[in-house]
């Protein structure tokens, strides 16, 4: 049996790295206890320009319950170098936390400081609810003991959080007249398109990278992602497609013999003997995931990986070349598997769990993976199991809509960017064509996830400058307009 | 000291009936008792092209704590009778309940009924949670006890609670191909038209009309009610302002004398011995709000009062004029006074304490009336005091907007109509200039509160016939638009 797809595909989502997958994937690619290594990993001092504050933000912003009062303190952090101030009417950017520590983006989602430098604008980054170190009931410990204390984790909220930090924030600095745009990746580029949609008189824009705000329900094919990851790989390199393509039965048909975790430890050279061959499978198929997701330049990672698949020598079997791809992209002297399992304390699979249901599947022969359709039932299990809840598949669009998204919001609302890499699986799942004139679709067919939020460098092909650009010109427009309907 | 203006003047917004005050106030001046039984009135057999039917609502849609899984039972009422089916893709109109009873509405708002006629619509009136036969938990007892059993009563659960219902319903007819228009009044309009702003993927438009969406926070002037009162009346008369205006004194003068309550009863003519002069000035200013509010021809009851002042014996003074246009209004033998206190098992007065804080207040000499300026401190207190809640009075612009709105929804948004009355004094709330192209203002000089709504007569004026004529080619053009975007 394949991973449960659904719980770990989206848990990448919180990766904003484009760096290369040798660097990402020992810290990422797993679940819960990975993430919270890595998230320790970014907790680093930060340059002078960037100030912690804490925001006493309200729990509950829709009830009115007695414990709905409760408040809890949300991290948000400031940038102010490069702001003209309120009398100049200078742009505010937001950065609509996604399901990670804020101070993770900082020195990864370099186009913000960018864009900031280049409008003379105030950065505001607001770290999630329930993430990093905005946690509710005091620790994380406290957070997430239960459903109970879990409860108030979601979108909606999420979203109202900005929503009243923002507003109170512009209060403060007298800066009701400036044009505030948001600005997220992912699941926080979700947020930021839906902060656009719900909060218009508080952001006159969002440019919302690589979000796939249609992956839910049954608006994309439950393949979308995995049939992309196939492409990538398949253009890559056909026989590098085929060796992966064969692997899944290969494994099963030397798994069936006696006594054989051992053969396959020492195959894939991994770092503790395997438990099963099911670990093996969904680390590797989860590495695949990874590669495609972030197939940038300058690392190209599948390209890497296929490049040591195919580069095996001569008469190497099919797992052994499958085994070379793994030391080519993770590299010695020993690999180590991850725990693939969800966890209940994980803020996404909690997310996944209640609203973010994404139907990711793999179908019979329409990937290079082995069939692994998206099981509601299962996934409601597991759900259940792990925390009490029922998942809420039809939530999402219920609440934020996405069927006939075009005709929907041709003529409503305006001025967001949704702005994808072809080769981020997930860009299956984004919004890829023009909805109208000021809500517009910028991808790249060569880049991948949140490539275009990631620190400019010298390096950067035409394309990535280029999309980059297309996105200044128009928020460039979305200020002017602005400026023009408060002035007139 | 005047009543507590902020509580008694949203009340009336459950009136949508236009008849004359002489039929209407002595039912709905009132605060929770009084309303309870108006609504008991209107709970008579429905006709048979209106049938009800209960919906399984979600209590908590933003949370997953474990009782945000609890549900109740929502009753929607459908009259099928004119609708095309969901393979004509012939519209449906959603009646986005209000702060009443749902039943009230169709024997009044027969406009909605024409709009059913004129385009083969289906016609869905929902019921808003905690009124009429909508009550968490079981019952209005049960659903009223305190703040934990009324904490899931605010504005977005309602309004979560129409998208959910309405895709549902959708789904269930087949049909999700038909455009669906959202149609309110009063506090019933400003729903429909946040229903178009946060949900535009289910409702293609909305018919806004009295719906004050500008009386929160700073945006309207605080006197901006009592000022249409005035202006009302002293339009219509200027020597029944001037007794109206000079009666308050006097009122207090006469007051001042020992033992004077019983001459006040006399004068007045009340049913009962006066409680207070307090209790005689606010049962006048209330009569004179609603006069104002519903001043509507044929009755024009602001007209009725001040002939009946003006029309005084010669030599009557002032109490006896004003007691006269009291007469006049109501009627023999007796008057009832009313108890204007706020209820804690009233429904609206909980939503003014949690979040619809409309700071409506009198100034110095800019009205007819006796200072009594909105004070935030006192209603808070008292807030406190009903239900143990304080207000949270800057969340409706949080979540809504309202703030430079023309700016704000010039380029973003689509079809929505807000109609209004100026005679209203909600109007002084409400949208009173075309925001674009298709988010417009229609509005009479002669109408008053949610006119256009009701059920269309012979006798109507050509300035009403024509503000509805003009809704309906505007909602043609939504339905042509909507069937256009799709088929193409």
């Amino acid at each position: 049996m394949a991973p449960q797809l659904s719980f770990q595909l989206v848990s990448f989502l919180l990766l904003l790295a484009g760096t290369s997958v040798a660097a990402t994937y020992p810290k990422t690619a797993g679940l819960g206890i990975v993430r919270r290594s890595m998230i320790s990993g970014y907790d680093v001092d930060l340059p002078p320009e960037f100030v912690t504050y804490y925001y006493t933000q309200t729990l509950d912003h829709f009830n009115y319950k007695p414990e709905s009062y409760t408040t809890f303190e949300q991290r948000y952090i400031v940038n102010s170098r490069y702001w003209g101030g309120p009398n100049a009417s200078s742009p505010i950017f937001v950065f609509t936390g996604h399901e990670a520590d804020i101070t993770g983006v900082l020195s990864i989602a370099g186009f913000v400081v960018e864009l900031a430098s280049h409008f003379q604008a105030l950065l505001v980054y607001i770290e999630h609810r329930y993430y990093g170190d905005s946690m509710p009931f005091g620790s994380e410990y406290e957070a997430f003991q239960n459903a109970s204390t879990l409860g108030f984790f979601s979108s909606t909220h999420a979203l109202a959080d900005y929503a009243q930090l923002i507003t109170d924030l512009k209060r403060n600095l007298s800066a009701e007249n400036c044009p505030t745009i948001a600005v997220g990746g992912s699941y926080g580029g979700m947020l930021a398109s839906w902060f656009r949609l719900k909060y218009p008189h508080i952001s006159c824009g969002a440019l919302a990278s690589s979000a796939p705000i249609l992956y839910f329900d049954d608006i994309t094919p439950q393949n979308g992602y995995p049939v992309v990851v196939t492409k990538d790989f398949r253009d890559t390199s056909e026989s590098c497609y085929n060796t992966i393509r064969q692997s899944w039965s290969e494994i099963d048909r030397v798994a069936a013999e006696p006594n054989v975790l051992s053969k396959l430890s020492q195959i894939f050279a991994t770092c503790l003997p395997l438990n099963s061959s099911e670990e093996l499978k969904s680390n590797l198929e989860v590495l695949y995931w990874v590669s495609a997701q972030y197939d940038n330049p300058p690392d190209n990672p599948v390209e890497n990986l296929c490049n040591a698949i195919n580069g095996a020598a001569e008469g190497t079997d099919i797992l052994g070349k499958v085994a070379a791809g793994l030391n080519g992209s993770i590299g010695p002297p020993c690999h180590h598997m991850f725990d693939l399992k969800p966890s209940n304390k994980d803020g996404w699979t909690w997310q996944t769990c209640t609203e973010m249901v994404m139907p990711i599947g793999n179908g019979d022969n329409d990937t290079m993976f082995q069939p692994s359709p998206f099981d509601l039932n299962n996934f409601t299990r597991t759900c259940e199991g792990l925390f009490g809840v029922t998942p809420r598949p039809h939530w999402i669009t219920t609440e934020f809509g996405g069927h006939e998204i075009k005709s929907v919001l041709g003529n409503f609302a305006s001025n967001i960017i949704f702005s994808n890499g072809l080769r981020d699986p997930y860009s299956a799942g984004g919004v890829l064509q023009n909805i109208s004139d000021t809500v517009v679709a910028a991808y790249t067919e060569k880049g991948a996830h949140c490539l275009d939020l990631l620190t400019p460098m010298a390096s950067d092909p035409d394309w990535l400058v280029s999309q980059r650009d297309t996105e200044i010109k128009i928020i460039q427009g979305w200020i002017a307009e602005y400026r023009a309907t408060r002035a007139g």
